[in-house]
């Protein structure tokens, strides 16, 4: 297993809060680990800032921020060497809303080139020679590591619920808009989608319920069991054999502790939009970094240059289109809850791939967040290297609560 | 009537590709107009850039560039003191595509502080006491006086639309989402819709087609008149006299041309969303503008600080509850097109007010940038004073070349 662990976020504010621990301390705590670990681990993409305590309900807690979310105090960089100490004058809305909160500005974290597939410098945290995932990498290696309590990252494939897979944290990705993305550097902006990273689910519920004022924190009275509906699509058999054994452990011990356990089939409309995302994504990725192209196209890396000049092929018709499909399976997808409360799925077809050159594979996320439905990585077991294997679950569109508080219900009924 | 004249953009593009005009005398056409009138019309927000020839197909078109949209050639301002001087490091989406097809940036246009209601300094050509609209004031203004043949803007609750009545020139905004906003000072991310501003709709409809390869040209050969629905309303008896008289003549004109001509009912659900605008709007812009309140409240004119103080009492449960009305409208609006292709209404309650202190009301234009339907405006007359009138032709979401060819025709057929 790994030699780091993840810290809760709820419990350091609640001794904070009891006056048990003060917010100095958590705080030291964390750039202690960070000055000791980052030379192994390299979470963050800029130099550390100075650290100060602000007041508030998530006092005394640092935060982990993606190098694609805009700061006015520190350079961003967006993972490409074309925005090399770029400067922002202007936070992100989530960044404000963080600090706001109280909450301590960590510092940046490696993104993937321009939140895309093209690897930074993180490593996984489980095994320094396999990748933590990606785009969000050092937002998630940084909350395995212990390094910030929590952190935010976004999700345009399967940034958010990928990386917290391969680095056995929880993740939460939630409804699409549901949390703003000004300020923050876009790639395809029908996708991008905001998310967070904890160490479990009520901790990511309590950071995004603090921060919005929103209704998301898990109600700790409600022992009630969900109603899970395995998911069932024509892309199964990509799993490994590791993640198929621990779904059904799984599911066993979630039947067990009283839940009921369903199948459910993909719709053909919702099995029709898979490559939609495709489409849409290329089509706008080329939109969103045009001015790049255009004055920098030598500071791409060639992977990123290739897949821009294809994405320009992709008529407006066709990305018409592809939104329409789009349309037509989020429709479609209402009948996926007919028998069940909640979606459980693989996060990934198993765990982090012994590779610093890639990411891993988002083929199991892209059609969550193409539908905008919200999803929660948990740890479902580890595989015969100590890996962490995660699974998510999914609400519907709008029920965020539904998705934390059925996850919070497996990491506490099945472990 | 106006001293001044606006060019159209698709004759210039034709004179250029036919050599009968070189580039570089339109564009020092433009400019030398510029050189003479913009100190009574003070359409420019920042100095103005050196203009170079660019090769395409809209080369020797200059188009001024509202000032919330990022040029990383220009500084950018918003509209606020918080940003004087402040240059952007990349070009909005937008300009760049414009830049792509050969158009020369004129400069930035002013806009109302954060594209909100709170005036700049822009006059109308029209009467120089009069307000020229907002809140893309000057782009607006620079095309009734001839400074460039287009140029772009936008509408949150109708800041294309009513400058574009009250300054006398074709107004497009498009359906929401078509073209990309990426690049602009958002005020509120689910209204905020880019527009353009040229001499007629068949030139605003050839710069939107041509930067964006969508099929949006006016088809010339095809004369056929539209089904026209007089749009009534509970907001009717707000109307001018002058206004009124304005749409029952430019009805009856394209009655004689051979137009249908319908009275359409505003629907139930479509009435009730009236405020569900400014309930988003609101909840949006205390986002977007979180950080610059957190660090330059006393840099906030006092109109749009109280606003945003207010803003700030929304809840998140409120907000939702607002989208889903709007959600709602956005399906009963469908029926608004049994009996007719497009709608016709105001513009504005009549013609611009006598005053620089305001830029008159959107009541006639924030619903249609709620439900997201394209909106053209053509001038339908003058009142006793020689100020414009206009009305805007709506078709259904995403029908934008129905709308710009309705608009087209009127223009042609209504004189």
């Amino acid at each position: 297993m790994s030699l780091y662990a993840p810290i809760s976020a709820l419990t350091t504010a609640r001794e904070v809060e009891s006056g048990r621990l003060t917010a100095q301390d958590a705080l030291n705590h964390s750039h202690l680990r960070i000055a000791q670990h980052d030379q192994y681990l390299k979470v963050f993409a800029q130099e550390l800032p100075k650290w100060a305590v602000l007041e508030g309900h998530l006092s005394g807690i640092s935060i982990g921020i993606k190098d694609v979310f805009d700061t006015y105090d520190m350079p961003t960089a967006y993972g490409s060497p074309i925005y090399n100490n770029h400067q922002p004058a202007t936070d992100s809305a989530l960044v404000t809303m963080l600090r706001n909160c109280g909450a301590t500005i960590a510092g940046k974290t490696v993104t993937t080139e321009f939140a895309w597939f093209s690897p930074g410098k993180t490593r996984n945290p489980h095994n320094l020679k396999h990748t933590p995932g990606g785009s969000s990498s050092g937002s998630a290696a940084g909350v395995a590591a212990g390094f910030f309590p929590a952190a935010i990252g976004t999700q345009t494939g399967g940034s958010i619920i990928r990386p917290a897979a391969f680095c056995g944290v929880s993740g939460y990705k939630p409804s699409f808009r549901l949390f703003p993305t000004l300020g923050l550097k876009h790639f395809s902006w029908s996708l991008d989608t905001i998310g967070f990273f904890a160490a479990r689910a009520e901790d990511n519920a309590f950071i995004a319920a603090t921060c919005s004022n929103r209704d998301l924190m898990i109600n700790h009275t409600d022992k009630s069991a969900p109603k899970i509906g395995i998911y069932k699509s024509s892309i199964d058999h990509i799993m490994s054999p590791a993640m198929e054994h621990s779904i059904e452990q799984l599911a066993a011990r979630a039947e067990k502790s009283g839940a009921v356990v369903v199948d459910v089939n993909a719709p053909a409309p919702v099995e029709e939009a898979r490559s939609a995302h495709a489409v849409i994504q290329d089509f706008e990725a080329v939109l969103a970094l045009a001015d790049e192209r255009c004055r920098f196209s030598g500071q791409f890396s060639e992977k990123l240059a290739l897949y821009l000049a294809e994405g320009q092929e992709i008529t407006p018709a066709q990305y018409d289109e592809a939104r329409r499909t789009a349309n037509h399976a989020r429709k479609a997808s209402r009948q996926l809850f007919d028998d069940c409360d909640v979606l459980l799925l693989p996060s990934a077809p198993g765990s982090a791939p012994e590779t610093l050159q890639s990411t891993g594979d988002s083929i199991f996320n892209r059609m969550w967040t193409l539908l905008g439905m919200p999803c929660v990585n948990i740890v479902s077991g580890f595989d015969n290297n100590g890996l962490p294997l995660g699974v998510q679950i999914i609400a519907p569109f709008g029920q965020d609560k539904k998705a934390l508080q059925a996850a919070h219900w497996l990491e506490c009924n099945s472990e």
